[in-house]
């Protein structure tokens, strides 16, 4: 028994165009109208297949294949369908859509199961306007209330309780899955690195997920005239800032493994070209899979700004936004995912995660693995993003066949 | 014949409460709501007063009080009402505002003047989100054509040629004004430095304004996935740009002469905290007296901000989008400042202007030249701006005496 490339492929072209962009990005930020459009075709098309669809109370999407135990916790295939501004059309979209074709070729070969199959769409998983990413799988982990997401606001203005409203949600009436409710979570996701294709293999494995730290940094310094006010005599947010942002390259590299430290969001005031900045706002994130690395080059990062804060007479100030820690993936489920892989032939590597993903929170509800596919040139978050179709293909039938394999093997405790 | 200090006090927190901001600043940027409405108010009592009021093509708002002798080429006393987003009261407004003092003292002691006086308030002096600065004196040089601004659109799509029209403009009958056709230009304004508060000195006489020229500055790297693209895999053009600030820093203080170059605006994309800057858009200025030094530095910078871009291995282009050449003022008008400084007993120096003024473009349509104010702390372009009642009251009375002296000695050519 094998997925359909073709059809697969068809889907992915197709949920592309909801959000394209002229350059072949895609924005389908979390309830952006593109997401709304998407949200919708998704349901009618679980449902054609004949699931049934459910849409939860944080808006994350549940289309369910009756098993032949009744009583049998389901088993989970899903990860999410909103993407970054101006993404690529692999993110998040293919394990969704791939979990799709996994259940057509069940349907298609007369596949009978043990467990319940779920799909599930994740909401707002990308980091977003509303400042929570990962938003429905943390919520169905219990991890987010609704006193968190009551007062929320974008930029604009909207409430986040109106978004989620509008995508069939409701948060008053948000409450986490139980503890150990769920069989096995899969989620396959592009890699978005390049250490498959640096070791020419099309999947791998993922036995963890890094711990993610992020500060908001705040550089104050004194807005003034460009042109009257001396070199010596100006305290520019800016240039306090510039070195900043060398600094963290500096210390992020001469670690030379694997953690990495990002500047990313960045906004200068008043950002005009005849006024010397007088305050600068960016955020700091760090990654790494060994915590004490983390928070070492996290702390050794922030001496060093204000060592140069007080170099350059500015005030600097940092607040925590982010700290998750890391997670690791269920042994028997990666035994599934191994075994698949050999049973179809499917060369693979086991890795770390260096990115958060849905199934990070799914940990806490029962068993949860990853499997990543080969990106190539490790482009992620951009409009150049790619998979191949034969390494999506062979990805695929692995997870098929773990899915399988979890059926027989995993006996309700 | 002195000027009334409380009344012209009491003037200048009047106007500045329109687009007063909540911490004390001033946000009245050209075209804004409250720009019109202290465009409207100006009018009003230009003409309570007994002026004739007009608004040319511009938008600029004159009025006139009528010379004993009717051929005579004007006196015109100017500056501007239009301030930066949260600035400070003095900036323009000081000159305006003394002007119309000037006026009222004249009335009052019946003074007749040989010239014709009028009063100027230019339209878009500040640099603003139409990108044109010193928008209405370069009009009425000749400067800027209707071609140039008809296309023209702020960040929210509004059309200038539409503002300026609701401002009591019309940029289809934009003409010049005739090379020639004035007596004589002052233009007083606050120092925005620190020298004359160095010095202990309450005025300062302009002989020379420094040419300023600004590049925009676009650095593109790759977009990528903050973690899952190891360090030695970026090309962050955060990264490069953090250095290019530094590099602007340390090429114009090591000059060590009153050379200034600066970042003022600075834009991140897609500007994520969990995206790796795909591209910096920025704006370097650099400004000197010295024209040998000003492109020097603004040629050695740029050849730094290659060699940064090289070793980042990310694309670096610039555009010039101002270049305004050094000016001189006039050396009779200086004298008549120096004569009139003398004769009140105002202590004074003479000095260059690091900023560019409305002044600069009116060099070319007759004699010109500037009166500075001290400025506290030279804070400029910030709401925590300042100049004292007692300097401002000694400047006003210079330039009284100093039009009255213009009058008297200047013959018509």
């Amino acid at each position: 028994m094998k997925i359909n490339i073709e059809r697969l492929m068809g889907d992915i072209e197709s949920y592309a165009r909801y959000g394209s962009q002229p350059g072949g990005g895609v924005s389908r930020t979390c309830f952006s109208e593109a997401d709304f459009e998407v949200r919708k075709i998704f349901a009618a098309e679980l449902q054609e297949i004949g699931l049934a669809v459910e849409v939860d109370a944080a808006a994350n999407i549940w289309g369910t294949l009756a098993g032949d135990g009744s009583k049998n916790k389901p088993i989970i295939i899903g990860s999410h369908l909103d993407t970054v501004p101006n993404g690529g059309k692999f993110d998040g979209a293919l394990g969704v859509l791939i979990g799709k074709e996994i259940v057509r070729t069940f349907l298609e070969h007369d596949q009978r199961l043990r467990h319940p199959l779920k799909l599930v769409s994740f909401t707002a998983e990308e980091a977003n306007d509303f400042n929570f990413a990962t938003l429905g799988s943390r919520a169905l982990a219990g991890k987010i209330s609704a006193d968190d997401l009551c007062s929320a606001e974008n930029s604009e203005g909207a409430k986040l309780r109106d978004a989620i409203s509008r995508a069939g949600g409701n948060i008053d009436k948000l409450s986490p899955a139980d503890k150990n409710s769920i069989a096995a979570f899969f989620e396959l996701h592009i890699e978005q690195g390049r250490k498959l294709e640096k070791q020419g293999l099309p999947a791998g494995i993922v036995d963890r997920i890094v711990g993610i730290y992020r500060d908001v940094v705040t550089v104050e310094g004194e807005q003034n005239h460009s042109g009257t006010t001396m070199m010596s005599e100006r305290r520019d947010a800016l240039a306090a800032a510039g070195e900043m942002v060398s600094a963290v390259q500096r210390e992020a590299k001469q670690l030379q493994t694997d953690a990495v430290a990002t500047i990313g969001k960045f906004d200068v005031f008043p950002n005009s070209a005849n006024i010397i900045p007088g305050k600068v706002e960016f955020t700091l994130e760090v990654r790494s899979a060994d915590k004490a690395e983390r928070e070492s080059l996290a702390r050794s990062i922030r001496q060093t700004f204000d060592a140069i804060g007080a170099a350059h007479g500015v005030s600097v100030s940092a607040k925590n936004i982010y700290n998750t820690q890391e997670c690791e993936f269920d042994s028997s489920l990666i035994g599934f995912l191994k075994g698949a892989a050999e049973s179809v032939g499917t060369p693979y590597t086991v890795l770390p995660s260096m990115a958060g993903h849905d199934a990070m929170h799914i940990v806490s509800l029962g068993k949860a693995a990853m499997l990543f596919v080969k990106s190539i040139g490790g482009i992620s978050h951009n409009p150049a993003e790619l998979s191949l179709p034969e390494d999506i293909e062979k990805c695929a039938n692995v997870l098929l066949q773990a899915v399988l394999l979890a059926d027989q093997e995993l006996k309700d405790e």
